[in-house]
């Protein structure tokens, strides 16, 4: 029978953290111990690697998603192991589980089969308590501030143009839509407000983007959490709580570290979704196990049109370093489905349909490319892929002239991605010529307009009368020079999650616009995406359990 | 210039939490370590402790606090480290701040002075998560229960009978009376809605009374989170979802272990307010520390009339052991308010307003003892108390024969308490006679007018025709022999907050109940109490910053 995750982790042993922190460089006096197998890594141990020479980045990111996911944090972790066995010294930087979809319809999130990272449960579960530290930061926020209305309203904020949402780290569709402050003059102003989850936060954003107490405290203090009846935003900074804000930050931003399965160092901090944030893991993370070895394996979220995008167009200006090598994970049954097999035709043979859907991993490599980068494509195995399926996935990546690998490593480990391994390291030594999609300075329908031809595959972009007056608003605001996050439905390449493959001739509509000062971007609604999933009829909740002496089932 | 708590808290040296776990019995392989000061002791650490002799219970309470409180966090930690001094091996059991208060009016929660429990940032920040686990679990509950209204309802939930709210861990009165639901089918079934303050929550109580992980999930299982169109409770084990609820709890279980500035062990765990819950740490920390040591000093919130009968009445009964000795914290300024100075004359001396005053003291001596314990009133030094207000208070406790002491522990540590621990390692020796306010068995009314004649001093207790009906109700469903948890200010014996001292011939109003079946008793409301604070005009997060190493400044 073959193991689930959690059955696999649990029989795997751990080495203790001290041990882990040693292979990356860090001394056991520059962590800060969870328990016997995480830590949170000191400023003071950042600090000490920065005498380090920069290493080599790899990105991982991934065709356009089923809903089951494709691999993409098993691969990403399966080639971190690889490296290591390879002899380069490699860590991993990986996002932060959100508990919605752990408790909804995911389960866990922390890699799978041989390729994952551990202790699993934990990371699944509270971990070393980041997300609750920015639940928290955000919510204080929120209670600040409606407490600035209701004491008097000394800065003159109209109550129905308060753009601050609260969160919670769970999928609760009955808060997204609220009227709050009811009841009694005491109970505050009433007005409209709702909750995204934690993962769509700003604070996740800047929390991600962040290079120090110092540089997040003043990103903290541009954040615009709403606007005057004049119509003047007013910031964090206005009500003067970015200091207190901070505090309830300061130790979440220390990286997390953990191990893999095969005692891989890895950092697993921040965790912004990417079809409604900016999905990548923190840039601290990331520049620290830049610092600490000589390749670092990172993932972008969902598919290259996001995670990918957005990691390339907005998180390497913060990281000062772009990829020298992207890896793209695909599956043969995603790419079936993308050919126009439904999920129950999934496990069947169908080498049309292969062939058809593979126009959409054609998009995504072309994408990558565009930006002048070195694509190697991943095809991760699964039991249901037949020679012949692989074969004819084979002639096509052959026929387009790109790297690609076949991994087995949810099966094998870092056994199962040596090949890739190998293909990575060659692509790395090629010369790069990076460019971005767009200029900073362009308009922000120019940028948009960018995303969606160039990326997408679009036609054009249509603009709802709201965004229209944002957009003249921002640029009279001064905010114009940012760069775009898109919040877009991960399955596919346009605003419609049905269109698979690769659309062409579609239009995106923006419905609204929502500036992330202290992000440092504006981020674009599309179509009817939404900032707070729902939970299934049958959530994952249901079958968890722990027995008496703590030990989990259920969690996948 | 006198230093704040918190700059003696950062000139203090800290022992690493392996050597503090070792003067406990404790070895390090069987805590939990966050960071290098603080740990969680595993469930294997407390199986073992169970081959030792059950020490003694000290159990520190209060007159009626003045807003600032009395001290009793600080004489809970002096004392213990007084008995440590006098070499009685001692262990402290605390409450874990709420981060409500914290960022409101009240600053800091881990004692003042030089009798603080370490390191005091943490403790009053995020410590190791317990209260965000907690708030994360009664959120998945009611995500899980609105879910199901939405996704066919099959066990017939009437949307307008759920009684369980959702939490958040701060003061924010906005979210007290909400509509939530709204705007389209897919964002849920619209309903009122509200938020309460963390550690008002059941999932607190529950948490706080459980005995084991199985306990735990038993006591979830039998929460009531609604009723059906039929008036059926509907409970957390009818979702089915206390295997999930309870491995989000699983790891804040552990009781969290810290030191004193003198290195006195100290379980600070589980946080109930006790004007709205009630009011004790964990039973599980409490137990433990019996184990681990030879005195155990803990506290229970507010005054004696609050969390004290309130330890005395609900938790013993689950924690199978009554105190060998109570310490009623007074001080002389708290005195003059209860004989009727106002704020900005407590600094005067005022000899006739401290005798009025002392009968709020008085009463409380004679509730105490009229559970056959005995009592030793401790006299918090201030420095604005007189050598004649402090010789009148000691005639009229010389006068009324019962054992005191003046302690100085915000000043000189344990140093400041020997005096009183020797007083109470006397009183502990006395033959004892415990007896429980209110039989069990009794009717809901009649246990309620027992707490209110003979420990309030009121005349009577009457009952909304909401209650009238719920008492009825509550007898039909077979809850009637728990015991009751009052919701009360803390300011008064009364349920109106302005009348101070001792007063008589007052009607107790009870507004509503509420079943806490998880918990196991019956929590009544009376007059106007909120389960949601709201923050002050000037919030304490105002003054609040970190310096780019991470040092906080602002915390009281």
């Amino acid at each position: 029978m073959v193991k689930s995750d959690i059955e696999i982790a649990q029989a795997s042993t751990m080495k203790v953290i001290t041990e882990i922190a040693a292979k990356a460089g860090i001394s056991a006096d520059d962590i800060e111990q969870y328990g016997k197998y995480k830590a949170k890594i000191t400023f003071d141990a950042i600090d000490k690697l920065q005498k380090n020479e920069t290493g080599k980045l790899i990105l991982v990111t991934a065709i356009n998603p089923t809903p089951a996911g494709e691999g993409k944090s098993t691969v990403t972790i399966g080639l971190g192991d690889a490296l290591n066995q390879l002899g380069h010294k490699t860590m991993i930087a990986l996002r932060e589980p959100s508990l919605g979809p752990v408790m909804g319809i995911k389960g866990g999130a922390a890699g799978g089969g041989y390729a994952q990272v551990l202790p699993m449960e934990d990371i699944n579960l509270h971990f070393t308590g980041d997300l609750h530290a920015i639940t928290t930061a955000n919510n204080a926020i929120s209670a600040l501030l409606d407490n600035h209305i209701h004491q008097g309203n000394a800065l003159n904020i109209d109550a129905r143009r308060v753009i601050w949402k609260r969160v919670v780290d769970l999928n609760d569709r009955e808060l997204r839509h609220i009227i709050a402050g009811l009841g009694s003059p005491i109970n505050g102003v009433p007005r409209e407000d709702g909750f995204d989850i934690t993962v769509a936060s700003e604070i996740m954003a800047v929390f991600c983007l962040a290079t120090s107490i110092e540089n997040l405290k003043e990103r903290l203090a541009k954040i615009v959490v709403a606007y005057t009846y004049d119509r003047t935003p007013v910031t964090v900074g206005d009500l003067e709580i970015q200091g207190a804000i901070t505090v309830l930050l300061k130790d979440a931003l220390k990286p997390n570290l953990v191990q893999t399965i095969e005692g891989t160092p890895a950092f697993v901090h921040g965790g912004p979704f990417a079809n409604i944030a900016h999905g990548c893991n923190s840039v601290l993370a990331t520049t620290t196990a830049l610092k600490a070895a000589d390749f670092t394996v990172t993932e972008a979220g969902f598919g290259a049109d996001l995670g990918g995008e957005k990691f390339l167009d907005i998180k390497t200006r913060e990281l000062g370093k772009t990829p020298d090598a992207v890896v793209i994970v695909a599956t043969v049954r995603a790419l079936k489905m993308h050919g126009g097999v439904e999920k129950n035709g999934l496990d069947l043979e169908n080498i049309a349909a292969l062939q058809a859907g593979f126009a959409n991993l054609n998009r995504h490599i072309d994408n990558i490319q565009s930006y002048g980068l070195p694509v190697v494509v991943a095809i991760n195995e699964f039991v249901t892929d037949t020679a012949a399926e692989i074969t004819a996935l084979s002639e096509l990546l052959t026929a387009k002239n790109v790297a690609f690998s076949l991994t087995q490593v949810w099966e094998k480990g870092g056994a199962g991605g040596l090949d890739l391994a190998e293909k990575i390291v060659t692509a790395t030594e090629k010369k790069q010529d990076f460019h971005y999609l767009y200029d900073l300075e362009s308009a922000i329908p120019e940028k948009i307009e960018a995303i969606v031809t160039k990326i997408y595959g679009g036609s054009s972009v249509s603009f709802s009368n709201k965004a229209k007056n944002q957009i003249a608003e921002f640029e009279r605001n001064g905010w114009s020079n940012l760069p775009i996050c898109m919040a877009k439905t991960q399955y596919s390449f346009s605003d419609n999650q049905k269109l698979l493959g690769a659309p062409e001739g579609f239009e995106i509509a923006i419905r609204e616009l929502v500036p992330k000062l202290g992000a440092g971007f504006i981020v674009a609604l599309t179509g009817d995406i939404m900032t707070m999933p729902g939970l299934p009829k049958k959530p994952a909740a249901l079958n968890m359990d722990v027995d008496n002496a703590g030990n989990i089932s259920g969690l996948f």
